[in-house]
């Protein structure tokens, strides 16, 4: 095998279980990009080479003694710095978090790869306690999109973005709380998949919000994904909301088509006229899913609305202590943020949360119609790096709060999405994704139609730029 | 049949279905007994005596049609003044809600009981907004003891502690967020259930907290209680919090006993040191049921806390407009209360969610080693009506939050409990009650070992005072 840092996780495996190549190379190969590119992309906080080269040289030797290896022989990983990973401090985005001891144990997720003989890389970037969409970090620096390192990978799950985006790791794991893997999937042109709330066990990560936070990988091929996304399954009890359900593995129903799915575009509040990458992205899905009508999501702002408050509320309950005894040293970005939600009363976070309860009755009925509904994943693609405002439907908008317009009613109610790169809508080098929003439980639904927009050559994966 | 009306409701039945006796006799002899008691015991917000006796009329016209009955044939009920009663507007105590509509459908939980041929005799006396555990009320005034009407009928549910504890009705249905069915249980004497959040359908019932709002049935012995629980039995899609559970009935398996059953008294938090009446009826169920051990349950106390947070929160959000547009239309007792609630930060009501999930971990564990457990339902027997304090442990305490002590953290986490009346452990003419508290779903344990305990006669409904 010719290395190659875009080769599909699953050509890496097969190589190293054939033969053909050693996790040790392929390990030093990505190791090495991670040297030559990581100072342009500054997706990753902590590369874990060490134990990388270690645990790749325990693959190769029991390859040596002829033992079987697993699914994930010799692919490289890396997370999202809110997963516990042994050694090191679980900082997630924070200057605060530094200061904990290193963690004992890798969370859930990760010994789940492990357990698949994956490689792990190291810790990657994100926004301070994943409060972002953008990707920038005041302690850390700005994460670069690997499309153009003048542009934002989008947040909070940066790192995530410009990694699997950049070729520095084939898969990685990040969160979405309204919007945090999605978001970079979109602008990094790669695929994410944030499962139904509930699906994966978020044990010894570090949370951001419980109501509202998901676990879930990114890939550069809808295999590699829902390959990723079987490992990572099953219940596990360090995780109050992960559900009692046995894994319902996706992969070998991958090709089985969509034939017979009802397929729509979500209108009304996902409307992207005047959005000329969204508007090509969402049409060009559409037509290959045959998805000939535009449906309203009834309670879609209104839901948007419950997930800001849920959020403000719960991460500023969770952070008080932090807020109160060392409020300078959060990101200020952050800060603002977390202060307000330290101040909003009671009644507004029940109320939020009984309109989310409705929002989610309504989407319910939506699924009795529909197997799928296809939603932009941002309105535009990557704005540069520093740029505070867009202009959103005629108006200027912050950037922060509001490039999660699409993703954030969505993950409100917990619905699995997989988020694909659609090919040549973006901007120039610039890439776009859009959401195929399937429902509760159905992953197996969103990810078939990946594949199928996949084996089209409608959605791919861009080489980087950055080379 | 001669007409008793502290029978069983299956004797009543037994008596209809063989003709024995009709719907419309005993109908008449309840709302006799309720003309001539309750001015007395002011049980009673609405006597819907012409619907009652068009129930039983048309029950003796299917009767003498040869058609058969249902197994509540002919038995009189009432319910707290929270459920709807199709053309009564639902005034849950208040009197800012005469002004509403009257229901144009039943309760749920009524329309199960009717669908079994009872007979529907009005609306019962609760605290405002079910926020109660006196039975006082400034709007309908207090509702009072049966065994001695200068003393609390407890609350809130405090027309079901009289009606069904005085003998103006063989059944009735209350609602416990705190301990609104097992204080006036205790109090009144009688038998109550609250059963596991989320096992009985609240749809068509006026709400007070809904991440804590059980409904459940009174009676004045086991078999009926059970037998009105079973017909309760079923999800319902109107509440978001029914459980999709099939119903589990226990009447079949009532006698089965407890042998092999592990049960526990509950120390710490629960101790009755210095409670004289409390103490013996929890020795006394103790003893009967071969419970030797004493167990603490962790963080009961926290618990409580977090009831108290999550009731004082959720309430005021849900009447934040009736507070702000008509805060003098209130009763004092609960304006303040609600007044409370509303200006609490959403961190409280975040961090007290947290502490209750921690909290139902501990009890999980506790219910690994026990079947079932005993604490007393209420620190003494009823207090004088108006009285505003009490000694308890050696300190003047407020009668009105204090006397849900024992009740709150139960229902704070769910649990299903069986609330007993101790025969002969009260002081005077006042009952006490205990509570048999078992593992979430199990309210087959708790319902037998109540059964185990009134075949022994440690248990039963004393007669009342007031004749």
């Amino acid at each position: 095998m010719s290395l190659d840092p875009f080769a599909s996780a699953r050509d890496i495996a097969a190589a190293v279980r054939e033969g053909r190549a050693t996790a040790l190379a392929v390990t030093r190969l990505f190791l090495d990009r991670i040297e030559a590119i990581d100072p342009v992309l500054n997706a990753y906080t902590d590369v874990t080479a060490a134990r990388a080269i270690e645990v790749a040289q325990a693959i190769d030797a029991r390859k040596a003694r002829g033992e079987p290896l697993g699914p994930l022989a010799g692919v490289p990983f890396a997370v999202k710095n809110l997963f516990d990973l042994e050694d090191l401090p679980t900082r997630a985005g924070s200057l605060i978090n530094r200061e904990r001891a290193p963690a004992t144990r890798d969370a859930v997720l990760v010994e789940r790869l492990l357990a698949a003989d994956a490689v792990p890389l190291g810790a990657l970037n994100m926004g301070e306690y994943a409060y972002d969409f953008t990707g920038e970090n005041a302690h850390d620096g700005a994460c670069r999109n690997p499309h153009d390192p003048d542009h934002m990978s989008g947040g909070s799950s940066s790192g995530c973005g410009a990694a699997t985006g950049g070729g520095l790791a084939p898969i990685s794991l990040g969160s979405d709380t309204n919007g945090s893997i999605r978001v970079p999937s979109s602008l990094c042109g790669i695929f994410g998949l944030k499962p139904t709330y509930g699906r994966l066990p978020r044990s010894r990560s570090f949370p951001f919000c419980d109501s509202l936070d998901h676990l879930g990988p990114f890939a550069r091929n809808v295999g590699d994904l829902a390959l990723a996304y079987d490992l990572l399954q099953g219940h596990d009890g360090g995780d109050h909301a992960c559900a009692r359900r046995a894994a319902e593995p996706v992969v070998d129903g991958l090709d089985l088509g969509i034939g017979g799915l009802r397929v729509a575009v979500l209108g009304g509040h996902f409307d992207t006229t005047g959005m000329a990458a969204a508007s090509r992205a969402v049409a060009a899905v559409a037509k290959a899913l045959g998805a000939h009508e535009t449906v309203e999501l009834p309670g879609a702002e209104a839901g948007r609305a419950a997930a800001f408050i849920i959020t403000n509320t719960e991460s500023a309950a969770f952070h008080l202590d932090r807020l109160r005894s060392r409020p300078l040293d959060f990101d200020p970005e952050t800060r603002d943020r977390f202060l307000a939600g330290a101040l909003l009363p009671a009644a507004w976070s029940v109320k939020a949360h009984q309109v989310r309860r409705w929002y989610a009755a309504q989407a319910a009925r939506l699924f009795e119609r529909f197997d799928l509904v296809v939603a932009p994943s941002t309105p535009m693609c990557a704005p540069k790096v520093g740029q505070k405002t867009m202009l959103l439907r005629g108006q200027t908008v912050p950037v922060r709060p509001m490039f999660g317009l699409f993703t954030q009613p969505i993950s409100a109610i917990g619905l699995p999405v997989c988020a694909v790169p659609v090919a040549g809508a973006g901007e120039g080098s610039l890439p776009i994704g859009v959401q195929l929003i399937a429902a509760p439980w159905r992953e197996d639904i969103a990810l078939r139609a990946a594949a199928v927009l996949e084996a089209e050559g409608v959605v791919s994966a861009p080489l980087p730029a950055v080379q």
